[in-house]
């Protein structure tokens, strides 16, 4: 430990800071930070957001009294130095708790925890409930949500602004703005924002003023004194108030104020030189196959444009970025601006492609519809980290894009299982014009066969058979087709059998006459997927051949916000290892 | 006829308006809108947004040069005049072809529809997307899109402008204000706009030019000669406009400029009294018997509210509002934070109901699941107009909610068959406090038991035998389950066969311990659901008893954007008749 954190660990929960002396508090917000730096130096995680916001927690939990007085964090990745705060110190004090406790705000942990929240701009929303149950109820307690700049850019954020002044009580609205989203801001809003803060909060056009908050600004938004003096000013206000606080993201850390996209989030990395640990050269990964690609063929068609809603290094990492130059949008944190937006690219002669994590897809799951697939224009989505084997917190799965993308109608989804499949899809996206395409972008190790895919992909719903058996029929979803292998494997190794491998590559429509055909001389089909079952590919499968006389079992996972789990015992639990799969199997042939 | 509308009958295409005289377009504009009135009053549609934007519509297509210049009309609801004057007059000069077009922007009709809309909000993001991929072609032409005042609730719009005033080239916006929602508008950017309106467009804090817009305000929208120079103005400009246009909804006809709410849109009317056709008392309804059930739980418990996104009329009617007075909340048109704000009353304690149409919940998929069902708050969802037997415009489906709500975990769907059933569902997740909980509204005609349901729904998944029988169970979902009745009788008739008649009640979850049972002596499962086969509830049973000896028959309709379709074809072309489902089920047992 760099310092004797006495004073800090002594805070056991809010109450423990009522009666400290302003330079108490200093000192306390020295030590979070240092505890802070020495954690996520260590163990990664949310670096930049949570440096910048640790004099605000530590005055907000001075001045309001939580939990009758709620705070909501947006996003609440930037909620560390809250739950060091509010009785879970140990899990920034100490290397062998680090892990106790959930990168973002969680009510099973902590009773000043009220949302399980990991996606952007709800804080405001859930505030404006919050307050309005308040009022119904007839009691009286402040709520305080905070939202950062770069969430501003969610359509649902500004709803909430709207809605908050509609009610006319009580909610106070802080918007921590450190000039920055994850990576760069992008839209209209910040034109104004950076405005306020040249002008200390003095414009002739005020966004939040003219949505009708009482608005105060602070430009130094790390002085504890200032802070506390605003809060105490807004608290117990009888209306809305908007907090414009101004603070350093990364502050206290040369190298994150320096480097703000890369220290937004990250692994450990070393606090003297600010060097990510293990960075340096990488395999080939399906991502920067996909920057490759694509910026190649932009190069040669000026009408290809990718789209990102705030997470621009998923596509490309910054100099990419300028090497696509006008061929790159980011649209800021707002999916649906960037499907609908694909859809009015597709619609006047380009050829967009939005690429987009699986478990923020869903935030467009209208725009994807109603204005992609209803037109039936040809954009594509790359869907990143649809995957058990991908981020593992319950508010970031990506197992559910089957269930609610699939089956959108004209929609075409594609499940590929290499490199060289993936883009040969890619690239025929890119090229027809008859429908909105989405391909699963596969999860894992770069898989290359080194032979280029020569298939078709407008013979829509032709799965490939990639070995001819009898009695078992395995269809390997996208990831899970290298399990399929291993079944058909052991189904060789241990009955001599040759079962028939399927690779159904659509998972939008069904291969009906390959379905029909093993009818004649299979008994089981198999089908595995990599994400909930409930709505998932197999059961369109089972559907259609639920009045033959085959028996069908699908694999995937149950329906359930799985959190923190390890892949490998998830899959196990949910009978998805080689041994299992062909246990139940042998129980039917 | 009541007028001779020659002049407006020689307008085949927009190229006809170029050489008319300031004279002759008002002509065109007076017979338009007499045109309107004559189909509208014995038609029924969209009646105050298409007469409020006549002078609107003629002034853009004389101005403008569209194909070649780009309009997006949000919602679309608004595009009548615009029909008339793109070479479909016919439509609304001649009754025989009143249907002929649909009531929204289509681009199988004409090449001067670019998209086909029938939801809020969207115009912005596909006009920013139209405008982009011109750019990259570096082409010239205007990029125009029309919003409503009302759509500008949706967060959509927000991100639109954000996004149109950071790409920066030429798209015009304008905003059509009527100072009208569908009902009222909510939200503190009405204030803004009510400022702007009062003060012909001076404010010191102006939201538009607060994200960047440049700035125009005209105050008679329905100033032919106004619009005509305004829009003169703005042609070919290079950088983005907003025009804040003040029209008056319902122009030119007094009962529709007085009763705005009503004339929004609504069936054939009388010219000379205002009075819609048909009105007067009407038989109780699933809508009525919800409003007066929640209207007297609200009076004895407080904590009851009600929410709803700009369709009111769906759950209260105007005087319905005023009783429920606090505890009934219209977020505006913005699905995503009524949503939201449902998670953040629940949490605080209250007991929110949110009513809803199944097109328009689709437009909040991860609200519900990452903020309602992720919390596992039990906030209730009113789910209307889920059926076949619902609107019919292909933008407006009720068949997709199966498929995307009922897979979110923890959530349970509900599917009421009667009355009571209803009721005392809606009563039971009121009062529960574990599950977020949906109702899929019946729709058709108010099915009465006379028996109260005195089902425990806090036993999740249980579902109801209602007769026991062999060889052939029927699992009728909600609406449907009417029709298994049908086919128990007919079985009954001809086979003189018992089956087993089961009311799934949830749709969320299987009984498994039920659809085991079926495998002693049942032969044949068979599944009827109103709404698409993909993803939906029988093929979770399909899978669930799909390595078992069972015939599965999953009944529904085929994944697709069916569009104005009469539903008794729809049903007999999907099988979905008794005669149809019967013959299936003779071939099985």
């Amino acid at each position: 430990m760099l310092l004797q954190k006495t004073l800090l660990e002594k805070i056991e929960g809010p109450q423990d800071l009522k009666n400290l002396s302003p330079e108490e508090l200093l000192q306390v917000s020295t030590e979070a930070r240092q505890a802070l730096l020495e954690k996520i130096s260590s163990h990664g995680g949310h670096n930049g957001p949570n440096l910048g916001v640790v004099e605000m927690t530590v005055a907000l939990h001075y001045v309001f009294d939580s939990p009758r007085d709620k705070f909501i964090f947006d996003v609440s990745h930037q909620s560390y130095i809250h739950k060091m705060l509010t009785g879970r110190m140990q899990a920034f004090t100490d290397a062998a708790h680090y892990d106790d406790f959930s990168g973002y705000t969680n009510p099973k942990e902590s009773e000043h925890d009220l949302f399980t929240v990991g996606h952007t701009s709800t804080s405001l929303s859930l505030a404006n409930g919050v307050a309005k149950a308040r009022d119904l109820k007839n009691e009286n307690s402040n709520v305080v949500a905070v939202i950062g700049d770069g969430s501003l850019s969610g359509g649902l954020a500004y709803e909430g602004l709207n809605n908050i002044v509609e009610q006319g009580t009580n909610t106070i609205v802080i918007v921590n703005d450190n000039d920055q989203s994850i990576a760069d801001n992008f839209g209209g809003l910040y034109g104004n924002l950076k405005a306020l803060r040249e002008s200390n909060g003095q414009v002739e056009n005020n966004f939040f003023k003219a949505l009708g908050f009482d608005y105060y600004y602070l430009n130094d938004g790390n002085d504890l004194t200032a802070l506390i003096s605003l809060f105490e000013t807004v608290k117990d206000v009888n209306h809305p108030v908007l907090l414009h606080i101004h603070t350093v993201k990364g502050k206290g850390f040369k190298f994150a104020e320096e480097n703000r996209e890369q220290f937004h989030a990250g692994g450990p990395f070393s606090l003297t030189t600010g060097e990510y640990l293990g960075s340096g050269n990488h395999p080939a990964t399906y991502s920067s196959v996909t920057a490759e690609f694509l910026l190649e063929k932009m190069a040669k068609d000026p009408k290809i444009v990718a789209i990102n809603a705030g997470t621009p290094m998923l596509l490309f990492n910054q100099a990419q970025r300028q090497q696509a130059g006008k061929q790159f949008v980011d649209v800021g944190i707002a999916e649906e601006q960037a499907a609908t937006m694909t859809a009015g690219l597709a619609k006047n002669g380009a050829k967009p492609v939005w690429a987009v994590y699986s478990t923020f897809m869903q935030r467009s799951y209208d725009q994807i519809s109603h204005d992609l697939a209803l037109n039936d224009l040809p954009g594509t989505i790359l869907v990143y980290g649809a995957s058990v084997n991908s981020m593992n917190d319950e508010s970031h799965l990506g197992i559910f894009d089957i269930p609610f993308l699939s089956h959108i109608p004209n929609l075409v989804y594609l499940a590929p299982t290499n490199k060289e499949e993936y883009l040969a899809m890619l690239d025929w996206s890119l090229e027809q014009t008859n429908h909105p395409v989405a391909i699963r972008v596969p999860v894992g190790d770069l898989i290359e066969t080194g032979k280029k895919d020569v298939t078709d992909y407008s013979q829509l719903f032709k799965n490939q058979v990639v070995a001819k058996g009898s009695k078992v029929a395995l269809i390997g979803v996208g990831n899970f087709y290298s399990l399929a292998e291993k079944v058909a494997a052991d189904l060789k190794e241990k009955l001599d059998l040759q079962s028939t491998l399927i690779n159904p590559k659509f998972i939008s429509g069904l291969d009906t006459e390959l379905l029909d055909s093993l009818k004649e001389n299979h008994q089981v089909v198999v089908t595995l997927e990599d994400g909930i079952l409930d709505g998932g590919y197999g059961q369109t499968i089972a559907s259609y051949l639920g009045d033959s006389d085959l028996h069908i079992q699908n694999y995937g996972l149950e329906k359930a916000f799985h959190d923190r789990f390890e892949a490998t015992e998830l899959l196990a639990d949910s009978g998805l290892t080689t041994d299992q799969i062909v246990r139940k199997i042998l129980a039917k042939i």
